[in-house]
């Protein structure tokens, strides 16, 4: 279960507030780069964890309840950005219009559970997929647009304090990405990197049509060469498999077929004979 | 531009159709770890390469044009599926009410662009971040999260006609795995496999900050002590820093602080005086 | 403005209660083929109508208003639909899997503004593009697809009761078709069927790409002969052009380009030379 | 900021595994009356509260925090009633397709972040207004209809274990029922019970039209005689005026006039001249 | 059953028009707190109603054919502000980048179903629990977050005509408030304020768990003595309790446990021995 | 199956980037009246298609790879318009205000797949009703929608590059609506326009209520006149009736009646007896 005290994880300063960068932080709440996805991600997929597996729990937890104090950073973050913005036009047109609207007229100058266009979350977002392999790069991808929209906030703001709160919490989806490859490799075998591919890995792997499973496919119109890149010859990256090249055009594919339309459901185009 | 034949790329049989299968079938067309996704994350990802990068941008392509054809075989398994199911509950309440809504009612026995709740597809599951390495992870995890539904699917079923075809999708997301993961290993060192980290590694190390880029974070209400885990001490993964370890407790948090309300929006929750 | 008195529009009577109806009946209230649908589709249409076509408007607000009612109407149904129906697993495990869940535990026994899979109505499906022309084809469309659900539905039941209210909806259905082909009809030249095309028409034809503005493009990947079919040989539908036939292979299309990546948004893949 | 132990707030044991209670139960966490809309609206609100009222701000993360662990024990039901649950249509073709598709295709028999049709969390429930009298109505609303989907889960199971535990969920939303209105009272006189009423009081009485501010407007198509209801005569509950009635057919009411087409975005329906 | 007439029920009358504060007032139409929802919530509310209830039904079908009115005023009010707004960047560049891109180009200048943010009205916010004293309390917060709404609009705004409209939308939220609070009080003893509560009150009370009913949980990771506040001592405000404070560290909480992971559905994040 | 190669359809090019058409471009993109609609659209219609129409299942087919190209198209278009965008609001605050924040944030200066407000695609606009001829009214509609779209977006730009761009989108909806009104008219007999009417025609007339199938009904207020419309008299457009005209206040309405509360979902107001 879950506790709180009053303080922030992280200092929250700003000298001028700009209700413009109070838009953009709002993609690192409610985005789906944001943290409200991160934190509920990795409660979602904690809770889903098997007790044989606890350790991975608890660092699922951990990290959760880290993130909700980043949402609690950029919500502190953004009321601040809006300390004297215009609630008026006449006061000052301009600016008002390039505010998000949702934080005046609904938050009254406060955060809004949402992105900087005002597109509510969704939980779709959320990623836990009851496979710890699979749940770790959803992870490492999370971690990694994260940062990438940290880094492209951190260029957007001249602030000093929007500038040192952001280098915190790039610095910190720096630990996040590194957790999440270390521990993905502790799934399998530590010294051989992609042991767990492909992922499912119990997966049978005889089942799989072994045509195909590591033949690139080609869909380019025009017949090509195989181009010999890293991902079309040589060793497969799971070491399971040698890489192959096919053209798409060249497989021995069936012409479409559905069968005949459904009458009881209305689906005849055409007019009945007696109109 | 793109192209289309009338073939599929892989035979699609149905001895024995289900329509509880049929609906299964829809995550994988139109739920977020489905083929619409990953076809039109490679699109978008493909139009965003530059062009110094083109040979990425070609492989791309090669294969959204080949999920494109996925979707078509999920389609048609789909329909399939749906052939001769009740169209009426006097003819069988219990098969009717076990099928997907929208498949019967919106389209009259056919696929719908939705999950197997018949949630629309949504253009937020769509990554392309314009950092070709954030990308990658987000098309290795797609495709994790991808073959896992379809080794569920294919567990579920036993029409054997369900089972090739299932057979194939699980090989080919195989595949992609392990190219996207051959290509991530090509855009850094390729013989350091964690090179391109973090992501995204063009923004300047220095101005991270340097007390937690590598610290993991206990969020533990009770004080815990290091657990020397693979991500709580020795090398970080990316090769930039040394993992430590830190109770959230013991840092050296601020009180939370905002201001004053905004009185021009109202927020004074207290009646007036005149009242 | 708006007014209601306390009758329904047409009766509303259930012989024999099914909650399995009383889910599909939601599709009709509150799916993309429903009434919700048109009510507010006609009622933003009216309220984008300018003053010189007022008698449009009140064309527009006589039907809106008219479609609220079969929203009472089909509202009724469900909650008939669900008389005596289970609330506990215990007393019908069976026939409440069967139940839209958020009828029972959101609705308590009543209808929801969602469509049969409980997905809510979306204000995206409301058209009214300030073009009377293009809106029309948006209501004969919605009207068609909602005669298409009405008959399935009427197809889908026995009871004596929803087939006579079905029958009653299916036919004002038919009137709506036929009214929206009729007004669109009056906005042209009433004899020349589709005087009103292309839409907008009141964009100057010669702007157009007068290459293309009446040639089937095939974008089949072998080679294909003109087919003579209606919209590839002859004069078009509109009676501006004429059909003509080209191979997308064929045409002059230019090499993808999109220049270089941009480095302070840090899409740079390539790890930093320092590393 | 946040914590977490690895207890659970209170005990979750299930006798009867089953997965259609699972489904229900995903309203609960993930819709509309479900707990992440309360933890987070909780959330949200306590980041908007200025310094000066942070004894509120407490209160709001106290209970925010404790909503936190609900879903973590609804999560842990859910997963508890998938356990033994079929993964193949073989095996148990009825129980599957009564199942929650997502549970079993995206989770691997665990809980979603949804609602019971699989509809995604949205953050556009999440209501924190800046007015903290407003923000109260949310929280009773929202803990009404909480307690209201807690009731009939309770009726609808069997499970002593699931009874127990909802047992305990009833009861702490009849506390936050309780202590959401006992706030209420203190963000105004305390001995009337509705003087902060009307929301938001701040605004100038004087300013709201007078003819309008304490009529009840009866919109039936006859004539109504006033019905001596509580809210058509006699003082108005925030005892700031006195009821009255009206029909809405004998009010002044202009007629609708919006002016002309807009010509440049190509409003005008009518083909051109030239055609 | 619904009937119009070609009257708007307040005048519109915009002197300056403003396509910003047209941006704005979409919040007022298809936002969360906007008319489209009320209007749909008295409606869907209304047909819940059982029979022995009519007179709520009459009230509620009375405001929401009122409401629809509302949306026509607001729609109106767009239309005016939109009047010579730039369709074109060479005209006016800076006003067309503030506007609702989807009003100029989905709606050719008019308003659309969504909220400031072109954010589609979605049905999800539309609450209808077939609890009459659920009902109105989700009722009071639409009321209350719709006139923190429209006092936002009024402060915004220095049009005389657009801050007449306003004021008499506030006026209307002024009545609303009372209307379904009084209407709330009619439902229990009319003497004793809170007899409703907790709702459901039909619900049994001594099935609740006595121990968690009426206490106050503190989740603040240092232990907190009961402060003494309106909701943490003294009779609870329903009447029927005490209320007492306790810490959540000090509950008697089991350790989470879930179980075994599941091998059929390919959760095993292990590689196969075999690899 | 699908193929491309690393051509455009068309060339793109842009004189002067501009940022803010890069916004509204975006609404070409992944708007409601946007090419990802139709290519989906057209795709989920071909496969639909029973094998008996195979001509329509290509044809449809042609022009989904044809509107894929135009994605491509338009994304080219987004990216170059946002060439030398500001990154940094000390670069350029006002232009960097107007942009889209995801097509910086999420896309680092790329397109998204959502709208010009940033609103996710979703995969509810994809129609694909069974039935080809409501399908084809769906078409026209959306390239209705589409061409009205792409006129505005002509007229809002000044660039030569842009202004070529999309006069050529603009004939190939003026070819795509054509096309499918050609199409519409080989489903019933060529020669009667409307042959093919009521949609679905399959469906049994006499089934119909009789007596409202050609009546239009007037809901306003007042009593009305048969004015005489094109669609209150005359014979009906499919031939098929003889309009009449009715008064909704006039037609032989039941009372609306629905029953007793269900007392095991605790709707019951009122508060318990014991209380």
């Amino acid at each position: 279960m879950f506790y709180h005290d009053d303080r922030l994880q992280y200092e929250v300063e700003v000298e001028e507030p700009d209700p413009v960068f109070g838009k953009l932080l709002q993609e690192a709440i409610g985005g789906v780069e944001g943290e409200m996805r991160v934190a509920l991600q990795y409660l979602f997929q904690a809770w889903s964890v098997p007790d044989e597996y606890e350790q991975y729990r608890e660092v699922l937890l951990d990290t959760a309840a880290e993130e909700l104090g980043h949402i609690e950073i950029l919500a502190t973050a953004v009321k601040k950005n809006l300390r004297d913005a215009p609630a008026s036009l006449d006061e000052d047109v301009e600016t008002l219009a390039h505010m998000q609207p949702r934080q005046l007229l609904s938050g009254g100058m406060n955060p809004i559970a949402g992105d900087a266009n005002g597109v509510p979350f969704s939980g779709s977002w959320v990623v836990a997929s009851g496979n710890l392999a699979s749940d770790m790069y959803a992870n490492i991808m999370a971690e990694s647009t994260g940062r990438l929209l940290a880094t492209r906030l951190y260029h957007a703001t001249d602030d000093p304090g929007m500038k040192d709160m952001l280098a915190y919490l790039v610095a910190r989806d720096t630990m996040h990405q590194n957790q999440w490859i270390s521990l993905l490799k502790t799934l399998g075998d530590p010294e051989e990197v992609f042991d767990v591919h492909p992922i499912p890995d119990s997966f049978p792997d005889e089942i799989e049509n072994q045509e195909f499973n590591y033949a690139f496919m080609s869909t380019n119109v025009e017949p090509q060469e195989n181009p010999d890149q890293a991902w079309t010859s040589g060793e497969s990256i799971d070491g399971e498999g040698e890489y192959s090249y096919l053209n798409e055009r060249d497989i021995d594919a069936p012409p479409m077929s559905v069968g005949k339309p459904s009458a009881e459901v209305f689906n005849d185009p055409a007019p009945r004979d007696e109109d």
